[in-house]
């Protein structure tokens, strides 16, 4: 990492990337506009001397990028996770367009944890149950007649958006009283309640029909803060309790 | 050209691009935000497959481009021209941010004549006697720690900035009488105004002092209209007459 990032909390996590040089690519678009911190989650062509080229005064970044073996382990840490979605889902989630998003982001960098945000597969973009693990998606507008854009393109709109939100000078910090919850904190309430759920035969996961889902959009919509989370895990380990 | 075009009259402009695979992804990055028509002023490795396979979804927009000799070809018929800009110049000209650049295009689009945005060179930018045929210069902010953008990365954030300004629908068309000047209008205006200037020894080419250059400046600063040129071309030739 380098010292002179201007957002040393951000987080760029490409998921399962094919290309290298679209690695090397966001690098460059990432430190041109002062963020430095780049999660690679399974990365298919990696490590590759595409990724440094690409990345020309941006190697750096590239060289000290995390490769990790699951999304779970990119976002842990984080109070606020944004991934980047080009569909419409079938069940919508809060949606900000990439002005929205850079101004959320510069809210947030007040707070504790670091902020993730995810890019998808070249092919594919961000799985369901990788968009679930969001408060928020982030779509970026096109032209009907050809919508999709490159990888590194779509870095480097959203963390444009990033800077220009700090440039534009409207910060507008939350007053909170209680840190935001971390990622691993809301995923393990979740695994926490999906389990009390099935146990007292709510949920049937042969026959989910979407509940997780909802829950999911749900509770990453409130973005929990830690006090919150620890009060509903709290609910759940007495309605464990009660099973027995 | 595609005919599913969003803005029909905006040229992208690449002026001496160096790297083929810069035009391939400049031309997807534009065909996303709905402008199709490229023009490439004497590029250095065009026609070339690395274009084609980088522009993926957009070959259509690469194969139609206009390749041309000089920069007064590529903005020939141009009412609006903006040049993209990394550095300070001696002289400063108008400058735009990428949001007011995205706004103050939406403005001109309903008036006639196209417009051009300019982009240089991949390791110089534009040369000063380019950037001086603007009606403005935009600049796109970066961390100082590295500030050297792709050249496709520049054009993703300039179009994607059209494509912004347009969807917040605020285009506040400007009311005007006369038609704007063309580009090949003004440029003929400077050359009659450089060489009346010289027949009346109020300047002398073999030490300019910047007088041309501070004349542009004001000239393209007022963005002239039709009329306006035809008056002062009147006026030059008047004092041509004068001379004999």
């Amino acid at each position: 990492m380098t010292e002179e990032a201007l957002f040393p909390d951000i987080r760029i996590v490409l998921v399962e990337s094919t290309h290298a040089g679209n690695i090397g690519a966001a690098a460059r678009a990432m430190k041109n506009m002062g963020i430095t911190r780049l999660y690679l989650v399974q990365p298919r062509d990696f490590p590759d001397e595409k990724a440094v080229w690409r990345a020309a005064g941006a190697a750096d970044v590239v060289e000290a990028a995390c490769v990790v073996d699951s999304l779970d382990d990119a976002i842990t840490g984080c109070q606020l996770v944004i991934g980047t979605s080009a569909r419409d889902r079938r069940i919508p989630w809060p949606m900000l367009d990439p002005g929205e998003c850079g101004i959320k982001i510069n809210e947030a960098l007040g707070g504790k944890g670091d902020i993730a945000i995810l890019f998808g597969r070249e092919s594919r973009g961000l799985r369901n149950e990788e968009l679930q693990k969001c408060h928020y998606h982030v779509n970026i507008p096109t032209a009907k007649a050809y919508s999709s854009l490159n990888l590194a393109m779509a870095v480097q709109v959203i963390t444009w958006e990033i800077l220009r939100a700090s440039l534009e000078g409207r910060p507008r910090p939350q007053a909170w009283d209680v840190d935001y919850a971390r990622a691993e904190a809301v995923e393990h309430f979740f695994e926490h309640l999906e389990r009390t759920l099935i146990q007292i035969d709510f949920h049937d996961p042969e026959n989910p029909r979407q509940l997780m889902t909802r829950l999911r959009r749900l509770f990453n919509r409130v973005r929990m803060d830690e006090m919150e989370v620890n009060i509903l895990r709290g609910f759940l380990t007495a309605i464990n309790k009660l099973g027995r």
